[in-house]
């Protein structure tokens, strides 16, 4: 089991990862619905992962940020110099594009906001990987449980969670 | 440019790698497609890449074998049990799925048969790195070049390398 | 420039990521060695990257978090229960012992305490991706900068991001 | 088990990788060494796998092919422009020297030449996963099995083989 509550462990560990993947440019409205769901992410406590790039990443870290979340950005180049100005880990790695494994495989859920093939990637990797992807205007895959609202997506991650606990 | 021919270099340096990637399981007909396939990329001397394993990457290396091809599966375990007997190459890794993205990495040129998540996780990050992905009978996405037969498949490619000499 | 001070950003991009390197398994006085640098580095505020796992890990992560330090863990399997329980973040990769390239990668400079082949295979990669490494009785490497004390560690890596502002 | 011997199967599959690993730049005597050392290989019918690249990796190649061998290079770039002209299969990677990491795990034993500190971090992954790694004129790390010359080598690699037979 992924999720870690052994007794009297300090804060830290409880806490889930939500990866957020979407398009390093985006829509004005893509990146206000990212905007939000970072903050809501924030709200409930859980740990904002993303490839810490701009657009959509961007968006939900300074969404998270404004809320008092923590926010952690898994970078393609080996100096970070993509990294956008809301995160509070930087995980260099140099692997360009092969650092979107990563950003799967260390959420324990994903919410796909648009994207294009760099997000597509990631959703069919955390699908090949049996995890859960939500997904807001992003790619109409099979797989993919689509959301209409920030709110609902929020909602189901919590419900996604209960069930194992 | 990767297609590197230096003057008196030996035969091997000379070949490219064709990626052929597709399900682990899949139907009688999309073996059969794999098969040929396979035949026919041995044939033009080319190598060979895929994931290792059955379905349609065993198809495929079974062919290529047959013509007396050069085949390499980059594998997800340490060991390499669920190699496929039609390699002459085993890159064991490790490293799970997340060896999709070497498959891509090693290959100048991909084409998928048929296929689920693993295989759109290797198309849509294939398409991402900027490569050249051909498709029978497979995931349906922006970027992919529907392919009506093998015959097709080995003619595009073959023009793909010709721009690059 | 890995160290980025973007004008107005907040205050999470300006930590830089110390890596601490060492056995999963130590002895007492090891442990009580990493303990201290996890607190100093905690003090400083750098963020503490390691591999998340027990033994020099760990104490790194305890000393860390009781003086409200950012502690991340970058960990070998895909479900993270070998964590110790003093980690903020917890980057599950799946990659086994491979993940010991990403702790180097994420990390600005490392320190070095004790240790066995794993460790001595970050401490090589590093110094092969050109990064300096503080050592405290661990390997005798050439390329380590041996360092008497957890202090003595902590001034030369002040003097260090000196010199790249 | 890593070696597979399944009845009837191709001829290919028989083979097990030997990693030959040292400096991309070394003295005449160590590429000597290397050059045999391939050449020795190549008519145990081994694969050789390596990092593609020149010094040691270039001789154990030239040495393999002179023989009739199957060589492998894992390259840390993209394009593979690094390649030394002795490889039969080029694996581009795009990661850089965490490629390191990959010759290790597509090795079932190692034999180090020379080399640096990024032969070093090859060394100490191999014995980390538990490798057999011997060592020609190379760095005097505990775990590494010394051999005084090529045959040596061979000789020892031949018995681990039976052993596992």
């Amino acid at each position: 089991m992924w999720v870690q509550f052994p007794p009297g462990a300090p804060r830290g560990t409880m806490k889930i990862n939500v990866g957020v993947i979407g398009g390093y440019r985006c829509s004005r409205k893509d990146y206000n619905t990212a905007y939000h769901l970072g903050k809501l992410i924030a709200r409930e406590d859980w740990v904002l992962v993303c490839g810490g790039g701009g657009g959509v990443m961007e968006a939900a870290c300074k969404g998270a940020k404004e809320e008092g979340g923590l926010t952690v950005g898994i970078l393609p180049s080996l100096e970070g110099d993509e990294a956008n100005p809301y995160l509070d880990v930087k995980i260099t790695t140099g692997l360009g594009y092969a650092r979107n494994i990563l950003v799967v495989r260390a959420s324990q859920v994903l919410v796909a906001v648009d994207g294009k093939h760099g997000t597509l990637s990631e959703i069919a990797f955390a699908l090949n990987e049996g995890k859960t992807v939500y997904g807001i205007n992003t790619w109409d895959i099979k797989g993919v449980i689509k959301v209409k609202s920030c709110e609902e997506a929020i909602n189901r991650i919590k419900r996604f969670i209960k069930r194992f606990l």
